[in-house]
């Protein structure tokens, strides 16, 4: 089995889409792609190194699925359509049934979005998975982090922590104290984040600002802060948490997991107070909970107070992956 | 140093492009990228793994360089116009030394192309670069692998076997028996391919296809056999072989290195007939030799013959780097 072989058996044969946009696909020296008038291209790349971004006994599946899903999440964060991927594998062997099913696992997300795989490259070498996804926004129309106004409010969808609950779960076993119902729901949140591409579409136009949350709330909405030149002040008790992530959490630190744990792939944004009524009906719309949980403001920085507006003490910063 | 300030400090400070083009560039949750009208889009990717693709004792400053070249040499066999390029680089450490030495290769040639480097990844884990880069190409005019026709000439541009060669000599040192000045001149070809991108260009509505020469002649020509539903018969004696490779050529196995060693990035392409005085006209105007090396035929697969139209012994297929 060579490096063409490889790519046709596991990748060129499974490309379904018929995405008019990709002209040459995969099998030349490059790939060859048509923009659709009107509209701008967006691009996005995230690398998979084992056991930095996932442990190195998840399933091939799930690595498949989650090197796609970061990526997607990425351009659910512009506002961006999804068209077109590449895939840069870097194998230490040549698995057959490790192929099987991480090729199951990133089709599947491939299938959804109808996406072609557009090319790549495949070579030996330590496992290291490199995904780049690229999509197309209307012209001048692209969500960014540096839009962010004061007096607008923030927002976050779905719900923040249970990825690294799910972490936790699948690292230490803590798993006896709760419901197998919630342990499969925190360990799914894990290996397959849902990236949040229609929502992030749906946001065109009405907010102001928005990002992925990747590496937890704090440090993502310190970024909105910086670019904008603004400070935001969250409130903690509005945080989106699951009845899952309850059911595990032993004690009030345990929310340091949903600020600072990662992994989330939500997204956070901001628009202007007149805007509310609009994000309140997408939410309805989606059956996917968008929870206002803070004001932008002058004071730099990222500032979290309780319901009653007293400060509430600063959660460990930098709080890593896999602790 | 975490990665956004590693990003910042050796990449993002350097990038000076002003392409209009890339509307956002590093720093939000993806890039944001004009198209051209009238154009598409073509983009190359290619991963490099040390003691794969380079020995592991090459300095980071010809590693950032080659890890580009590559790429551009993909974007070449197109015909695009180099616009823009995304990095993934996975690190063991944190190395300022080797960072800045890295930055400096890729830099040059980003520079000397005038490229944004619009995004990427950068991620701690056993040394892995992957370089993506985008270009453009008018409309319905990239060169493929697939228009080759019978009857059609077979070009390749410079010389082949020189980086292969160069490597022998990195890795045995038997630079002894050549002089310095052949020995500078091969390590070169070996650590700085020039991706010819300017011929790929000039090469637009003149050739039925193109490729550029990455796995050796012998491999890369049989893409075009295949891809074209075609064959080709190769005058062995027509190979161009530069006069250090000659002196520092042992035997007559020695041609094997020029068929299938790889690495040489030059371009290989077929054009009928009436285009060969074209052809040779722009070999003029860019100072590189353009060898008319073999007719393309209906017979398929690639065959090799001498001068007096005998079968040459096909050379040993699937010649390994770093053998």
């Amino acid at each position: 089995l060579n490096e063409f072989s490889l790519i046709d058996n596991y990748f060129k044969c499974r490309n379904k889409s018929k995405t008019s946009q990709v002209k040459l696909s995969i099998g030349d020296d490059a790939a060859v792609v048509s923009c659709p008038p009107g509209h701008e291209l967006v691009i996005a790349t995230d690398t998979l190194v084992a056991d930095v971004h996932f442990p190195a006994t998840v399933g091939p599946a799930d690595i498949g699925y989650k090197a796609l899903a970061v990526n997607l999440s990425d351009l659910a964060a512009m506002g961006a359509e999804p068209s077109w991927a590449l895939l840069n594998l870097t194998l230490p062997e040549f698995n057959d049934a490790w192929l099987n099913g991480f090729s199951d696992g990133l089709f599947e997300l491939i299938d959804e979005y109808e996406l072609n795989l557009a090319g790549g490259d495949t070579c030996r070498g330590p496992l290291n998975i490199g995904v780049t996804v690229a999509g197309w926004v209307p012209q001048n129309q692209a969500l960014t982090r540096s839009g962010a106004r004061v007096g607008d409010v923030v927002f976050v969808s779905g719900y923040l922590g249970d990825a690294t609950m799910g972490l936790r779960l699948y690292c230490r076993d803590v798993a006896s104290e709760i419901s197998a119902e919630d342990k499969d729901y925190l360990l799914s949140r894990l290996h397959r984040p849902t990236p949040r591409v229609a929502l992030g579409q749906r946001l065109l136009g009405l907010v102001t600002s928005c990002i992925d949350v990747s590496d937890g709330l704090m440090a993502d909405a310190a970024h909105i802060c910086e670019q904008s030149n603004v400070g935001m002040e969250i409130i903690i008790d509005n945080l989106p948490l699951s009845s899952a992530f309850k059911n595990a959490s032993k004690d009030i630190d345990d929310l340091n997991l949903a600020l600072a744990g990662g992994d989330d792939y939500e997204l956070c944004f901001t628009c202007a107070k007149e805007q509310v009524g609009s994000i309140e009906k997408i939410a309805q719309g989606f059956d996917l909970p968008l929870a206002k949980i803070g004001m932008v403001n002058e004071q730099p920085d990222v500032r979290f107070i309780d319901a009653n507006g007293d400060t509430w003490e600063t959660p460990k910063k930098g709080y890593k992956h896999f602790d």
